[in-house]
């Protein structure tokens, strides 16, 4: 992996486990072993830069990681139930300390922080546009926001319970929305 | 108010804004307009102090607030339903930029954050063990679940509709159980 693309990843890491609290240039060079000079050599803009592009690689593996469950070959009911539970193993598997990039960063928002709220706003629109091809819009974005919620809770709990519990409801509501149709 | 009371109603807003990323004793002296030299006159304990400190007020609160709604006055269903209908209210008032404390700071704990995170644990625990007292547990945890995502996606999105989303939906979910029984 190149150095550019090695900062990137050790920003995205960051970002999932202490937010924009822990993540300066200083911790994305000590991640990522590379010389403190490169950083402004491959991000001119800096830490807004930076944190920028590895929101935008985070967002898009989450929407092709939603992808592989609401492909359309599974009732809904069982895609958020696979969804929250494999959310729920991962999480266990990377010891319960990391969050998604885009819902650290977004609490930490500053009034400033035009770019980088942008990036936020437009992945959760990207996750709860797919999701809404198979379920109401209103419960596509509430799909999405039991999942931001199942990581401030996984986190503080140090559990994937959050997320299997989400899943759980979550599903039983897509059931009985299905019978009604 | 007292220049102690005024630094921790200081510390409270600027972990609901920004959450650990924003929140350094040179802030909470800007804001709270209190003397550099009284932090750890008041708090010998520095940052670590006053921010556990903060989150306590605002866990009480928090609970204070869900007990209004959990009251047993009226349906799960309906109190669910006022709890987000007003929490999307106060959201907007404020300009859409507040976040929960606790949720805030759950998503920036590091690994050494110990205290502060046990105090996020206990602050869910103990509004997950309220709202028990009148839906199944796993939902409890579900609803505490969704009302953290809403911030999430509420500040990225500069809306209060994630929390009216929700609320619509969990409710729904809430009056199917209810007919179940």
């Amino acid at each position: 992996m190149d150095t550019r693309a090695r900062m990137l990843g050790a920003t995205e890491e960051s970002l999932r486990e202490t937010g924009m609290a822990g993540t300066g240039i200083k911790e994305i060079v000590a991640r990522s072993g590379a010389p403190i000079g490169s950083v402004y050599h491959h991000f001119p803009g800096g830490k807004t830069q930076i944190v920028t592009e590895s929101l935008q690689n985070h967002s898009a593996k989450a929407l092709r990681l939603l992808q592989t469950f609401f492909d359309g070959k599974r009732p809904p009911a069982k895609a958020v139930k696979m969804l929250f539970d494999n959310a729920a193993k991962e999480f266990e598997k990377a010891g319960s300390m990391k969050g998604c990039a885009i819902g650290s960063v977004a609490l930490d928002l500053t009034r400033e922080d035009f770019e980088i709220r942008e990036i936020c706003q437009a992945s959760f629109e990207s996750w709860i546009e797919l999701i809404a091809t198979q379920v109401p819009r209103s419960l596509a974005q509430t799909i999405v926001v039991a999942l931001e919620g199942a990581f401030v809770l996984g986190k503080a709990l140090k559990s994937g319970d959050p997320f299997r519990a989400a899943g759980k409801w979550l599903a039983a509501t897509l059931e009985a929305q299905e019978r009604r149709r």
